[in-house]
């Protein structure tokens, strides 16, 4: 096919791609080309537009190495992680809900015995956190697998603290008999996501600010279910209402209480999906 | 806002960019969330497909470099660049049609005399091309600042070959006072578009063929004028009816004769947009 206009051309594209051996590739780059094709005919981009649109990719691909994945975060940043999450979290009642992976997880943090410590050398407001884990509707979860990370009080997670050579406000722990789980460690605070990449430009560029709400990541697997990727928000956060990306659920908001002994305390319990 | 579901998340995104100072970028990024979310409601994504929509996205940024656009090649398989173009080109009668820059434009190439020879080190088939540039329904344009570059027999740029240290079949010339112009070169061939990166693997999990019909790159500027980016492709070639970018167009295609001393000929008139 030859002289393709600007109404003929999608059509053209889509057709070009029905030779797909693989269906579900097939249906996926058919819709992408009518949606892409789409936002093009919506906005009608100038070419500076659209070499700055291709600049803007090209430096969100560049600037991910492995310990920074710039993509995600405008993924994150634009609403579509957590719209990913949402299709993909039709949870049952009961269930604890689900929130975006961000960033900064790190496999295979420490696995460490229940009751450590996990800030080493990081600073901040001393917090005790404790839970149980439980099957959604069910009994006690022992042996699940805790995974748990956040920042520091000035808002920085250990990858990005160059002289950090340690897994630090990060850990691994395994539920007891009763599916409970315990660990000390360092109250987070709030802070903004990356902004010295394409991402930042966005988010100054369209008024936005980059401040996620306090929280705490927690990552749970156990047997005969569906791994929980969540976070837990510290309550009173100024930015629950303006999370830059779109993370915050209501039942995942928590008070971080004071003990009489001066720490922090944080209590909350997991119920995870059944599989199958 | 807190508790988006997967279908509150998308209006609470566009609201998030509404206080964007700028209303172009307003109206762009505003209709991006609603097409994207949009496509990513439409296909359902698992997790795994998301992840390897990212990876892809960063691979294809990390591709780029100072001789590969990894992203302009993305969007030109995926019919987005010569969408642009007919949305940029909604052209008079007689204007000769606009088609896709291309990964391989170099600027600054050499600006030579007319009659030069421009196949440096590079094999061929020996090819002559002339012709006249002009107003579209208008006067012949003296001076035309004339912009050509095209591949070699073995379907090569010049900037694919690493041991090519100066430009070839690459050049710039002036038209003459009758707005004409004339240099000797090769006939090029069709060729693939680059397949080792992500475009590539694309490609070939899609079941389509990375080729091109053989063409010579013309861009064309005169003051007063539209600067006009175009090919010209060589009758006959089997790939007019598939191009991987979409770029053919009935009237940009030109018989290359032979000549009775042997050579191929090339001999094609321009006619430019008048500006304002």
């Amino acid at each position: 096919m030859r002289d393709f206009d600007e109404t003929t051309i999608t059509e053209a594209v889509v057709e070009r791609f029905g030779a797909t051996p693989d269906p579900r590739l097939r249906e996926v780059i058919q819709s992408l080309v009518r949606h892409l094709h789409g936002f093009v005919r919506d906005v009608e981009p100038s070419f500076a537009e659209w070499e700055a649109a291709i600049s803007f990719l090209t430096r969100t691909g560049q600037k991910c190495d492995d310990k920074r994945q710039e993509f995600i975060l405008l993924s994150d940043t634009l609403g579509v992680s957590m719209l990913v999450d949402a299709i993909n979290h039709r949870l049952p009642e009961g269930a604890t809900p689900t929130t975006v992976l961000g960033p900064f997880y790190v496999e295979n943090a420490p696995e460490l015995p229940l009751g450590a410590e996990v800030a080493q050398a990081m600073k901040g407001e001393r917090l005790h956190v404790s839970g149980q884990v439980r099957s959604a509707g069910g009994a006690p979860l022992a042996g699940a697998l805790v995974d748990i990370w956040h920042s520091d009080e000035d808002g920085f997670y250990d990858v990005q603290r160059p002289a950090e050579e340690n897994a630090s406000l990060r850990a691994r722990f395994r539920t007891d008999a009763e599916g409970r789980f315990h660990f000390w460690t360092l109250l987070p605070t709030a802070y903004p996501v990356p902004t010295d990449g394409p991402v930042g430009e966005m988010l100054t560029a369209t008024g936005r600010h980059p401040m996620r709400p306090a929280h705490v990541h927690f990552m749970i697997a156990a047997s005969g279910h569906e791994t929980l990727v969540t976070h837990v928000f510290v309550a009173g956060d100024e930015y629950l209402d303006s999370d830059a990306v779109f993370g915050v659920k209501q039942e995942l908001i928590a008070e971080f209480t004071r003990a009489p002994e001066g720490h922090r305390v944080l209590q909350y319990d997991f119920a995870l999906k059944r599989l199958g």
